[in-house]
């Protein structure tokens, strides 16, 4: 059926999250967890709609609301065919809207604003196809897959070309892997058991109540101050038991040294992974990180060899 | 005189630039060159105000401008003895507000919005100083100016201890550099004789102008039309003469590849610099387009050798 977006509607949804420290963090100490909430309207007699959000810690949720009417004007008399028929040439008209990439690009509040967009167009598209958003992924093929990427910045460490052949090698197992997936289910951790702001008593019952209901996979937060760090891990570690997944975030926090020393003695509760460990920006930062973390590995299997 | 910053009011002023495509370039083809002005009041009697602006292109400065409404708080309240004080401190106070660092955190709206209080601030500080903000500068010592810089993100270019040994070792020529500045100006370029939607007659017009005003450095635009962006530097060079300095600017039109290949054939006009040749973010790429540049340099020089 050929639709038309007619109206784009934003909302500014706030929640008072700090009351409770709930979404607390090293960096981030009272959020009020809040959502630039968007809803695109068409002109189709199904009065199907497309609902996208993204979300903020609060102070500010209004500037992102302000970015997203800035940009209806992209989308508002467009046909969804159209968008959805080139989703990379979308993308490409929202981020380089030749006014408005200058307060972005791609970056910050406009590029919160426009995931709250794209998010929305995604929800029409799937609704319209009458299946839920992962079953519309699943079912592309390798070739609409990618269309729907933005290649460019990432191109060195994966090419349009390599994510193709990928997904091509995978296609035959798409069958059982999505058996596997409405059986299991899809694999998903929790993080608001470790909030940082939480007391141990709260923690750990949080902990227990999440095992209950079959959750194997925890992350918590950690910040700069090393024996809370190894206070709630060993805590969480304690409830979730030695064969449960623990990740850890913190949040940006750390300087690249602090990062590989903090880490250290982190490293006996056996962390999956820690998610931004310093600025999200410092990407040769990252990468000392990482290899002092590999080495830091290969000296605790040493040990336990 | 003690003074506490009490208010802050934030303008919305839109030019319409596009209608004579002053301002535009490769990327930003309709530009209405706009402000979200700042100005700060004071409860001192001498009623000074403290004048900031960040400039955008038109659609998106009300995003701005709800961006600075969001940040006032952080500096409402405050003395100006304070924030002068430790100027690295008020920065981290503004960028790092726990709830509004999450719609940045230091890029994009909320980025240009800092910018607009920070220069507000200066100019503040300068006027109840009685000096230019030049001035106000020029006039501190090493230590004072390095403590204003946050150095986090570039210290692997340019430490604070270095940043405070070339200070130091230029400050013996500090009244001489003064006086030459207070005799010749000091060193501008104009980029408004060469916006991309000009024809090539206002182009020519507004060089001859530009000399005659005692302009000596021109800045062109260039784009993804190698033979316009050759006959432009050719117009360009012919009117303003060997001798004047020409740089050149892509606003982040062109990939790596093609900066590369887009700037082969503008090397003999002898640009002093590409400016945005690729994305901003792309930093490996800028790396890779330099040493190009360089390669090309040296084979040019063989060859005029």
């Amino acid at each position: 059926m050929a639709r038309t977006i007619s109206g784009l509607s934003v909302r500014d949804i706030r929640t008072p999250t700090s009351r409770t420290l709930a979404g607390s963090d090293a960096m981030h100490t009272n959020p009020d967890y809040s959502a630039t909430y968007v809803v695109l309207t068409t002109d189709a007699r199904d009065t199907l709609e497309g609902h996208g959000m993204t979300f903020t810690l609060g102070r500010g949720n209004e500037v992102c609301v302000a970015a997203v009417r800035a940009l209806q004007h992209v989308i508002v008399g467009s046909t969804l065919e159209s968008i959805v028929g080139d989703m990379s040439a979308f993308w490409d008209r929202l981020v380089h809207e030749s006014q408005l990439r200058w307060i972005g690009p791609e970056k910050g509040a406009i590029h919160l604003a426009t995931a709250a967009i794209v998010n929305a167009v995604w929800d029409l598209y799937a609704k319209a196809e009458r299946k839920p958003v992962w079953k519309l992924a699943a079912d592309m093929t390798p070739e609409q897959f990618v269309a729907c990427v933005d290649f460019r910045y990432i191109s060195d460490a994966l090419s349009r070309d390599e994510a193709l052949e990928i997904l091509r090698r995978i296609q035959n197992t798409r069958a059982s892997r999505e058996a596997q997936m409405r059986n299991e289910g899809y694999p998903a951790y929790i993080t608001s058991a470790g909030w940082m702001g939480y007391p141990d008593e709260k923690v750990r019952r949080l902990c227990r109540e999440a095992l209950a209901e079959g959750w194997t996979k925890f992350k918590i937060k950690v910040g700069r101050d090393s024996v809370a760090n190894v206070h709630r891990a060993q805590l969480v570690r304690e409830e979730i038991g030695p064969d449960a997944t623990m990740m850890m975030d913190a949040n940006q926090a750390w300087d690249v040294g602090e990062a590989i020393e903090f880490m250290r003695p982190l490293a006996r509760f056996n962390p999956l992974w820690i998610e931004e460990p310093t600025s999200p920006d410092d990407i040769l930062g990252h990468a000392t990180i990482r290899r002092a973390r590999s080495e830091l590995r290969r000296v605790s299997m040493r040990r336990i060899a």
